[in-house]
C-alpha cells in the first residue's frame, strides 16, 4: 500500500512533501536523511530541501543523533482529527469506567474501508494476553471491533467484503462468506460482536458499536481477553454500556432500539 | 504566532502546504475551502489544489456538509511522534495507577519553547475542577509541570525566563523573578513542583519531573485537584512514584538521586 501511495503522489509538490511524511511508519520512527530520500523515492537534494521545511515548521524533530522523528507540531495538528483525538477525547472517560469495571485491555476503533484502525487502548500494567499499538490496522472480520462495524456498515461495502477472499490468521478466523454473513446478522441482531480466537489462538474479543448524531455507526468499543477465561456474557452488558455512554455523549438518541 | 508563523512558511510550496495544516486549531477544528485560503493567506484556486492533494492522501478529510477536518491518516502519523502518544504509550499505564490511586485530573506534559504542551490527561467524568485540553499550551511558570520542566531546565533557559516579563493569570501567579528563581531551587530540592491558585483561583497542582535515559528531563507528572481540599503531603508521594516509573520504563537509571 506505502508503494502505491509514494508513488502516485510523489508527482506532484504537495505529493512529494507527503511522500515524506509518509516515510515514517511503526517500523520506521526515526529516520536519517538517506533513508527519507530513498523510502519517498527523492533525490537527496529534494529530501533535504522538503525535510528542512518541515523541521523548521515542527513537523519532523532532529534528535542528537542527527535521526528526523514526526515532531509535536505536527501531533498537535493531528489531536483535531474528529476521528482521532477528538473521538477519544469523548470516549475517554466512557473507556476508563470499562477498563475499572473488568480490568482487560479496552479498545476504541474506526473503520477505514476494509481495515479497523485502532484509536485508543488501555491496559494495565498487569493486563495479560494482546498487545494492541495505536494505530493498528486488522481486515475487519477477524476482530470484535471490525465485526461491529462492518455490520453496521451500508449494505454494498457488506456486499463487496463477503465477495472478496478472507484472510486467515489462525484455523479459527472465518474464511467462508456464507458463515460471515450469518456472523454479521447475528451481531445486528444482539448489539454486541463476539471474535473468538480469530487473530491468536489464546485471544477472544467482545465488541459493541458506537453511533454518531444521526444513528450511524462511526466507531466501536471492544474488551479482549484471554480465551481460556472468557466470560462473554457478564463483558457483553459492560461494553455495550460503554458504547452506548459514548454515542450519546456524540448526540445520539436512542429510539427504543438496541443500541 | 499563528500569524508569523503563517507570514514566513507562505512563501515556498512546503511552507503553503504547511500553512493549510496550520489553518486548523483547536477553535477551527472544522473549516469551509475558503476558510482555508483566507486563514492560510492562499489564493482560493491555490487552496483548493492542496486541499484536494492532503484529502487524497488523507490528512484531511470532508465531511457531509462539506467541511473539512484533520484526517485519521495525518493521525496515525503523527502518533509516531516521540514526544506526542510515543510517549504516552510508556507513560498511560503508569498515569492510570496515579488515576486509580488518586481520582484525581492526571496530565501529562512535555516543554517546547517557553511553555508547556499537555500531551495526556485522565479524568473521570465526575471529577471537578480544571478542564485540560490534550495540546493545551501555558506558559511555564505558572502550572506545576511548568515549573518542574524550567526548574530541570538548562540555566540559559532559565535565565532567559526569569528576565522576561511573566504572564499574571489571577493574584496568586508568580510575577516576580526573585520570587521565581526560590521557588525553582525549592523544586530541585524536593523534587516536586507545587502551583497553587496560579491558572485559577480554586485549583492546585502537583508535578514531578520524567527523566530520559540519560538522567534529563523530558517530560512532567502532574495531578490538578480543587485547592480547597488539596493535600500536598499525601499527593506528591504518588506523583513522584508515577513520574519516576515513567522514567525507569523510558530507561533512566537512579544514581541514589532524588528523581
Amino acid at each position: 500500500m506505502d508503494q502505491g501511495a509514494l508513488g502516485v503522489t510523489a508527482r506532484s509538490a504537495p505529493g512529494r512533501l507527503l511522500a515524506v511524511l509518509a516515510a515514517f511508519d511503526h517500523t520506521h520512527p526515526a529516520l536519517s536523511l538517506t533513508d527519507i530520500s530513498r523510502r519517498a523515492g527523492l533525490t537527496l537534494t529534494t529530501a533535504h530541501r522538503l525535510v528542512s521545511a518541515l523541521t523548521e515548521w515542527g513537523a519532523l524533530e532532529r534528535d542528537p543523533s542527527g535521526a528526523y522523528h514526526v515532531g509535536l507540531r505536527l501531533w498537535e495538528v493531528a489531536a483535531l482529527a474528529p476521528r482521532g483525538l477528538a473521538l477519544r477525547q469523548v470516549a475517554l472517560p466512557f473507556l476508563e469506567d470499562l477498563y475499572e469495571a473488568t480490568h482487560e485491555n479496552v479498545q476504541l476503533a474506526v473503520r477505514d474501508g476494509s481495515e479497523v484502525v485502532y484509536t485508543e487502548w488501555l491496559s494495565g500494567r498487569s493486563a495479560v494476553g494482546v498487545h494492541i499499538r495505536v494505530g493498528a490496522r486488522w481486515p475487519l472480520h477477524v476482530t470484535g471491533v471490525g465485526l461491529a462495524l462492518l455490520a453496521h456498515g451500508d449494505i454494498g461495502l457488506q456486499e463487496a467484503y463477503c465477495s472478496a477472499p478472507l484472510a486467515s490468521y489462525t484455523a479459527h478466523t472465518i474464511t467462508d462468506a456464507v458463515r460471515l454473513r450469518r456472523v454479521l446478522a447475528e451481531v445486528r441482531r444482539c448489539g454486541v460482536a463476539v471474535s473468538s480466537r480469530q487473530v491468536t489462538e489464546d485471544a477472544l474479543s467482545v465488541a459493541a458499536p458506537v453511533r454518531g448524531p444521526g444513528g450511524a455507526v462511526t466507531a466501536a468499543v471492544s474488551v479482549v481477553v484471554p480465551y481460556a477465561d472468557a466470560q462473554v456474557p457478564v463483558l457483553a452488558p459492560a461494553v455495550r454500556l460503554a458504547a452506548r455512554g459514548i454515542s450519546r455523549a456524540l448526540g445520539w438518541q436512542p429510539e427504543g432500539r438496541p443500541g
